[in-house]
């Protein structure tokens, strides 16, 4: 061993003990007659001393040698600081150095290793190992793999056994691309990357696993949005004769669990909202509840509201900005500009003040009087000293459009405080979706989502009106889990590929396997599964994911560090029995 | 919930209760005016009685009804059996059912759902869900998690985090064959999906992670020997300032903890032995030790053997199988006949019996006399009762079929006991191995082994001498992990490189990133991988793997259950610039 102490344990207890330790060099400081290197590792940072009085003049210079990230060794005494640093945990101590060895030099690093460093997204994907020598990155690491590691605790708590499912599967055009992967053994044939284990883990239920879960990749070959990866890690759970309630239950008792055992917080029971509420209350299906802000759909006074924008439009909805009242003209218009912004399309927005005096001023006073504006903040719950929002038009619009400027005004209000925790079940989701490119239905979760008893019927008639046995958990505005009751008999999972625009022949050539196992005394079972990528970062107080990912790829799929992907030998492509199709 | 208790929970403290039940029919025996059903889940077996006097007519005639395999959920009294059943662990009760309702249907099972089934290997890889309700799948399955938890636990708790590496990666011509992912948004390239984590988790120790292990799943486009699968896990470790020494010490101390938590046996501390003495004494790097019959090398008594056969080779070797001289001419043919097997290839073996009267008898009697016998039988430490099985040729191939005989004897003798444990160090593997197809060395670990400290100089001169910082687990006879400490410097890696017939811009196209991150600061390093599929079919005892892995593929590399791989639309693999090459 290089070491018998790590650089972030000695304490004064330790004073006169001789150690050896070993790390990175952070920082010098050479004040000539003496020197002090911070040697760093993951666990803290040390504070070495070499001085002219006790220090061999040759080792002085090796010390004064020193480059930031050399990694050296070592030996020496625990003494007392002069001037101690409570900022630090070994801020008591430093050693005095009798032995110095230094294991590798280094190079300059292109960018700083500190907490706020000077370097680009671009170099520091580049440069990952020397990012995550960084205490932002390295703590996120360590954080994910404490928050995976309680996840597997409470889980196998629960009598849930973690199965691992194939990676080499079977590709299906349903759903999000998938990446294929030739297979040599069997020319012209494919195997897939499983976009998630699902169809396995119905399997395990089917098998009698009763309980299953995994912490696995799943891939997606999609044009990639920011903060979106190709490969993702989900924590993928099923459980075999239950109900909606009891999946509920269980993964509110995770969540719960994480937040209580890696944040510190405990929050009694999750608040439950529908589909439709959430829609209307928050014009999406992943509302943040950490603050207010709720819509509030207008109703005319008397047949009209007598103004067109209002009169015209499918549905009229405000939210109503706390203490906002004093906002400038200029600040109005910078809401106003962000509305119009093609990324949220919005024709313009409504707004009323409710000035601190108690009169009422509007960009409406054309078409509304005070009676009629104070009418609207009774509706709107408005109080002196608050500004009111308001939009108009084609309900589904609207309610994006809206939902977006409420997240924005919260933002800028602070309200969206990175420590708090706001979880929500969201259920009753619609089963299908309509399409617009393809004008026609999706499955809004999968094929293999179960319709609420008794709605079978409307599939035929009203099938956009079906909700299913689904359910989303949100936390702080974002879907960390969803999941659903499954169809578990093979007649309704037949007619739901058929809904769903498969002919029998491409159902059973793609899903042939999972309807077959459903004749063989298949169990009611659902599941669930969490985005872990998503949810480490939302615990961790973070907006995006990419800290919590050791070596994640770029917009363009590609992994900058080891310059993936690159082309490959002829020979293995001819052994593949492929040949490249370039268009140049 | 579709239960209250499950299936293996009810005990007598548990009469007169009411309770539900939920699970598979397992059998029905009809005795006419009484019923009983075996109700089966993960969890055990519950019988369920119904009969003439306490049961509706109607409910008789449903569960006399009920096939194997129905899913059934029941509501009943758990009463006393009249006459128990020890063999079960709620062999006291049985429940007298008040409500009987059929889950699911179910077809007749291509095999039975048995401890020993009727199915073949084909039929149950086919219908693998249905092979999982069998025990000795399903608990091979909680093994494995169990295995895999305690493996998390331990390493956790000594500092060890798990970092997820990336799946899709860069292709490199060294070593085995990569599967490849063809990559859409990047025309004409490909990602590749990892032999192991290997350059990553140097990488994380660049990076200062210190300790680091994941249980990933690793792929290998080889053709596919019995037992091999394309997809397999290791469990990877790697951790930076250490020596050999530390790392033998924390996997010894991962390995001891699972003998002792999965299987109750404690070893106190695991035998090492060179490389090259595992050679001399078992003719091979991973014997089972569980028994002794180690390699004798027979000494001539004076210049030469005076026998042509032993004269001439490079080894004459043997072993002693303890109180087997009352093996007949027969049996010792069968022996002859097996070594000769193409698959082995040995040209003869030699015999001596030391019969249990004190004589000693040969198929060599025409050129040995019994003081000869006598002298063979003293090197070989015989004694009356044992026969001798000695071979002579060139070393390499002799060692490799007289281990070959050794593990057949061992087997035949009934010494190889799948519940005793015998682990073991390999150490100081060679750095290279000389391949006969290519006529060159190539490393025997992997590229990124480092040579045993001052060896480096007699790569020039004696490469197949150069002793590496490498050594594997041995486990009955198999190797369950292995590793070594690495190189941690750039000059000495483009060396290797050089050595293994890598030109420089070959090297710093495939390896270039790591061989730069040496440059930033590298410390020493060092790690060692697990085969978690062996790993734990050997703890669960038994040899082969497939029932250890929940979706195994067949030896074609096939998921015959989902039917995969399989071709892929043309519009795939149009977008994915690619056009399909097959001479048919």
């Amino acid at each position: 061993m290089y070491r018998s102490h790590n650089c972030g344990e000695l304490r004064a207890s330790h004073i006169n003990n001789q150690v050896t330790l070993a790390g990175w060099v952070q920082k010098t400081r050479d004040k000539g007659f003496i020197i002090w290197v911070d040697l760093r590792d993951r666990y803290g940072i040390t504070q070495l001393v070499f001085d002219d009085e006790r220090t061999p003049k040759a080792m002085m210079e090796i010390a004064r040698s020193l480059g930031r990230e050399f990694v050296v060794q070592v030996k020496g005494t625990v003494v007392e600081r002069d001037s101690k640093n409570s900022n630090i945990s070994t801020g008591d101590i430093e050693i005095l150095v009798s032995e110095l060895t230094i294991l590798n030099t280094a190079l300059l690093p292109p960018f700083t290793i500190e907490d706020d460093t000077d370097g680009g997204e671009e170099l520091r994907m580049k440069y990952r190992y020397l990012d995550i020598r960084r205490n932002p990155v390295k703590n996120s690491l360590i954080f994910r793999h404490k928050v995976a590691q309680e996840v597997r605790t409470y889980l196998s708590g629960q009598d849930f056994i973690e199965v691992e499912t194939p990676y080499l599967i079977k590709s299906t055009p349903e759903g999000a691309r998938d990446f294929v992967v030739p297979s040599r053994m069997n020319p012209g044939q494919f195997y897939a990357l499983p976009q998630s284990p699902q169809t396995f883990k119905q399997l395990l239920m089917v098998g009698g696993m009763d309980k299953y879960f995994q912490i696995v990749k799943c891939f997606r070959d999609e044009d990639l949005r920011a903060d979106r990866q190709p490969e993702f890690t989900q924590i993928d759970c099923e459980m075999a004769f239950v109900e909606q309630e009891d999946i509920l239950t269980v993964f509110e008792g995770l969540t719960r669990h994480l937040l209580k055992e890696v944040n510190g917080v405990e929050i009694e029971k999750f608040p439950r909202m529908t589909y439709d509420q959430a829609m209307q209350k928050y014009g999406n299906d992943k509302p943040d509840i950490r603050f207010g802000m709720e819509f509030c759909e207008l109703q005319p006074s008397g047949e009209t509201f007598g103004f067109g924008v209002f009169d015209d439009a499918e549905l009229v909805v405000g939210i109503t900005a706390e203490g906002c009242a004093q906002y400038t003209r200029k600040q109005i218009d910078e809401l106003i500009e962000w509305v119009k912004r093609p990324q949220i399309g919005a024709t313009g927005l409504v707004w009323i003040k409710y000035n601190p005096d108690g009169t009422l001023s509007s960009s409406v006073n054309k078409f509304f009087d005070e009676t009629m504006l104070r009418h609207f903040a009774n509706q709107m719950n408005a109080k002196a000293g608050d500004l009111m929002l308001i939009m108009a038009g084609a309900t589904r619009k609207v309610r994006g459009q809206l939902s977006a400027l409420r997240m924005e005004l919260a933002t800028r209000l602070d309200l969206r405080k990175p420590n708090e925790f706001a979880p929500l079940w969201v259920i009753d989701f619609p089963l299908l979706e309509w399409d617009e490119d393809t004008q026609r239905y999706h499955a809004m979760h999968h094929p293999f989502t179960s319709p609420k008893p008794g709605q079978i019927e409307l599939l035929a008639t009203n099938p956009g009106e079906v909700k299913a046995n689904a359910y989303d958990l949100v936390l702080n505005g974002n879907e960390i889990g969803g999941g659903s009751i499954r169809i578990h008999d093979k007649k309704t999972q037949a007619l739901m590929f058929d809904y769903l625009g498969f002919t029998p022949d491409e159902a059973k050539a793609q899903f042939g396997f999972l309807m077959d196992a459903f004749q063989y005394g298949a169990p009611p079972h659902g599941g669930l599964a969490f985005g872990l990528d998503r949810l480490v970062a939302i615990l961790g107080g973070q907006e995006t994911i990419r800290d919590f990912i050791a070596f994640p790829k770029n917009n363009s799929g590609r992994d900058v560090m080891i310059d993936a992907p690159a082309p490959i030998d002829s020979d293995q492509l001819e052994e593949l029995n492929l040949i490249l199709n370039i268009k140049s």
